[in-house]
């Protein structure tokens, strides 16, 4: 198992997280990226582009598989979106790993606000590129 | 038909799209957002994100939706990437209404190279929110 | 909330169910379709065929609607595998409402073993056309 | 490249393909799956099952990539549904690759009828698991 350390370092290695002011968290030592949503964010109905949410669950989703010692690229990827996320609200991800293959990785993630309320669930596979020492 | 004047502005009004520095043209008579990946985009193997992908070609789903006079929202999306897009690779979408119902749309989209090298294809379901007087 | 006596007679009017040999039971209070995977199932590495545990996941999940008192049909579906169902294996659904809106709902269903071992999992999002008086 | 024979004889042997009365024919040097929906396959509102037309559908992508020389599972898919397909309806598939990597491939395949409407559409990222000598 990799620390939440090099996971939360990870993350950040993806810039487009931080240029997009996602937040990368511990917490009950589970790693949450999270987002108020802004006017870097929104569509023209004024609610968070979906492309947003799908980076950060992408990425959540990435960071379970370092968390168990794998490298991946994501091969596909779906969104369900059950409801917008207007501006201003705060959302975060919850990720976990479904299958841990050894070539591939199947993985789920779901987009909950504070009261948890799920607004989109996020599944994918992703291949593996390289696994780690621990 | 809903001129491509309109289609235009509208993808602007996804800020996300400006802030995430992608154009948006005319081309042959089409729409066609495209990006050059930069630092703004990659994930932490110096490739674009697939997110920021997603996002380009959900707006270009959605104008093309638009163009036939339909306000939508995306229900959901997936998207299969095919070949990792590398650092100042300037990457296109190509987008096309499959079907064209009262209530629900289904697109797809093809994220291409100059060289017409597919990278991505992506498919999604719009919910019909507002139908336009031309 | 429908009955499960209604649900159970619902699964079994998609007569693709019958004629595949799947089975409809109930078991602590939810509607499980089961199915031993036999000669009818197999593609030619002898494993069931992906198509069969669709048909099995769409329908677990239409019940679950049903159970809401809501007829409907299926817009999307994504399923990921996870491991090959062996022939003469015995899988069953699990399946659940994420999202219970007027017009859409969007519903999982797991496939399962009776040692709880994943299968695959299914995704979908379906079009309400019928709200039922209860 | 494999020959429509061989390709033909793989389709067949999927055993679910011949229990559900799907025919593989030869149309224009490509391999067609088609169907004529009768009470084996309908759902309760006596329209095509979904889960027929993605057994259908995964097999007519799976022979595809059989033609390129590679056998392969399915790792995920996903199907959009457009049109219900009506009792009696001949429906057939289009299937072609998008992507043949040498370890995973990408596939898309149409759901049509004889006047070229579509009914629905289908994705999927398989594993390949052998590559044959021609």
């Amino acid at each position: 198992m990799i620390g939440n350390d090099r996971i939360i370092k990870f993350c950040h290695d993806n810039l487009v997280i931080d240029y997009l002011g996602v937040d990368v968290v511990e917490r009950d030592g589970a790693i949450v990226l999270e987002l108020t949503v802004d006017e870097r964010h929104v569509n023209l109905y004024n609610i968070c582009h979906g492309g947003v949410l799908t980076t950060m669950a992408d990425t959540a989703m990435g960071a379970e598989c370092l968390r168990l010692g794998k490298k991946v690229v994501t091969m596909s990827l779906t969104i369900e979106f059950m409801h917008a996320v207007s501006f201003a609200t705060k959302i975060f991800t919850r990720a976990r790993v479904l299958h841990n293959g050894r070539k591939t990785m199947t993985c789920e993630c779901e987009m909950l606000d504070a009261a948890g309320k799920l607004y989109a669930k996020v599944h994918a596979i992703f291949f593996v590129i390289e696994t780690l020492e621990e």
